[in-house]
């Protein structure tokens, strides 16, 4: 059994604003984050699966499969993208990093069943880095 | 004579429209930083001085005084922020890297005479990424 | 459950002598890191934490209040200190990583309870690179 | 307990072809990694150890051991080396990172016994990244 | 004026081995990078334009336009490849990165002026990283 | 003519205080890097030679010389020590980057002469980063 990791990267824009909250709990709780017409990152995303190796072709992962499924399901929707306006997730929910890292986990994991063969290889992780200095891991075993 | 370099990061969100151009053309230049609502970077601001270094303390410039001049001319007005909706400069230019370079290389010349003591240091160069790959440079001899 | 990542940084200096070693002991057990008047580095120390998400925030964790412990309890008694000289724990045992990453988890578990509502988040790892080349990791499960 | 992660670098060259495999059928699975003199990769290496710290010396594991393992058992098999060509592994085996990973592992493995005293520390996981977008990791746990 | 840089990545192979001298001589002055059957790299090639900023639509240089120059000229024949085989220029010369960098940008810019309307942007600048050790630098003026 | 960059690291500790002013007056001007047992940092040094590339190997330095001279003039001297109690140079003068930097540069044209050829190559500039946020460069044209 085998760890793969692969690496994606997207900017996109958004504002962190609790509809439940008033204008001044919200500045509070998000400072910088809530200024009104929004800001943005270069988001980088790290997919893990795991599985065993292949003994033929000495793979663990069919690399394009992975990328067609991270392009359709994440990509498209959300690169180049503002969260808030364009991506349904978060008409409701508030676009943290920890919200759009459950979101592209739940959106990875309902599309993993038709882009792989059964039962190899398993989605594991995902890693989603703000910044430098704000990274949000979801995993499989909770 | 030294160059000192000091890096500072800021986040914010854009969208490149000309407003000289059809939506066809703007479509075509600009690619999905062109879509509608924006989207963001995490950039990467260097900015390079140079002058003597002082033998009775052994710097080329004083961090503070450089620090305060970004602080308030610089990152005060574009961190966090939609730079369309809320940086002046961005009502006429589309802010692309390109004009945003301008903008801070002008905002800083511009504060330089009151930040420093006459003729020590020179602003010499800003360097700003917008991500890894694409990166901007402007400097005092044109 | 999500796990959230904070990236801090501090520079420090220590010398590495364990007193129940003879010099030359030492000196072939620590190499340079032996030199008598020491040496130093920038560290790169990462807190992650484990919790659930605020339904209504988004939020798995407050940085503010993490920021603040780290601060308080971890950063304003070792960032540019020297650790041999300063920092009551090396009295007795060596300033290695390995030493050093212990003392800040546990700096960090002392502090946890007072600083964050009952239960929400958990301290779930700390990771401390001394260098690119040599990480140290201590997490909660031993 | 304490886990320590040291980082190596090496490169090589290899090319991607499953001896089982029809040319045209090799050329789909690998594409460019096909090509059939071969390309090559800057790999980096990093050894996750495990162990209690020595509470005289303040160590978890005697790096200079390791880095004499590491070297004796992979790097000097490896480093500046076609795989393909020169180690005996990828005779058989397609020398994907996957299978490099399992094979450095297993280097690792065999020489651990008489690299370190009885018990102390144990090898639990590494990590293999031939660039920064993919990355292997294999561990002890499986 | 402006001076951007773009950064492209490929990986290649190859041996250092310069035919007029011996066989000892060779391995005296390469090292480990005279091995017989080679090894490789990931390079990271930076390519540095200078230009003014076109006022309407706030850009330097078409980017597109800069890309499949890069791919075109560059990375179709180098990327993935192995240098002493797949490459005329290294028929003759050594495929040391001083030479790789002189043979991109001498590819460079003999497709420049087909690839750019009259006078803008200027090619001024390629950097090629071997390993973040070894960084090369050739430049318009000399 | 080619400009290499090669990069070295070493880790030292230092304080700054400038025996010319009081105590009040460095701790204003130094702030935590006034401390009184020091603290210290990882440097990274890239040294900078330009010259032409040798037809006949494909090199436009020799690295060996280049390492060994780096070795003897500056990372015997500094790497693993505190430069205020160890280094000649900062007896008197205040042990800051910049200074650091101008002691580097004249170890290394000192040394220049005896450990290359005559003309080849010429030492260009050096540049040190005491972190990724400060950096200090010094060329050989002032």
């Amino acid at each position: 059994m085998i760890r793969l990791t692969r690496r994606y990267r997207f900017c996109a824009s958004h504002r962190l604003h609790a509809p439940g909250l008033s204008e001044s709990e919200n500045r509070a709780l998000y400072g910088k984050c809530n200024h009104p017409f929004g800001h943005g990152h270069n988001y980088v995303l790290d997919v893990s699966v795991r599985g065993p190796v292949d003994p033929d072709t000495g793979l663990a992962v069919e690399l394009e499969a992975l990328d067609r499924l991270v392009g359709r399901n994440i990509l498209e929707a959300i690169d180049h993208r503002n969260l808030n306006a364009e991506v349904e997730a978060f008409r409701e929910a508030v676009p943290t990093s920890e919200n759009l890292g459950l979101e592209i986990y739940r959106r990875l994991s309902s599309g993993w069943g038709s882009a792989f063969p059964p039962n190899r290889p398993a989605l594991e992780k995902i890693r989603i880095a703000e910044t430098e200095k704000n990274i949000f891991e979801i995993s499989s075993h909770g």
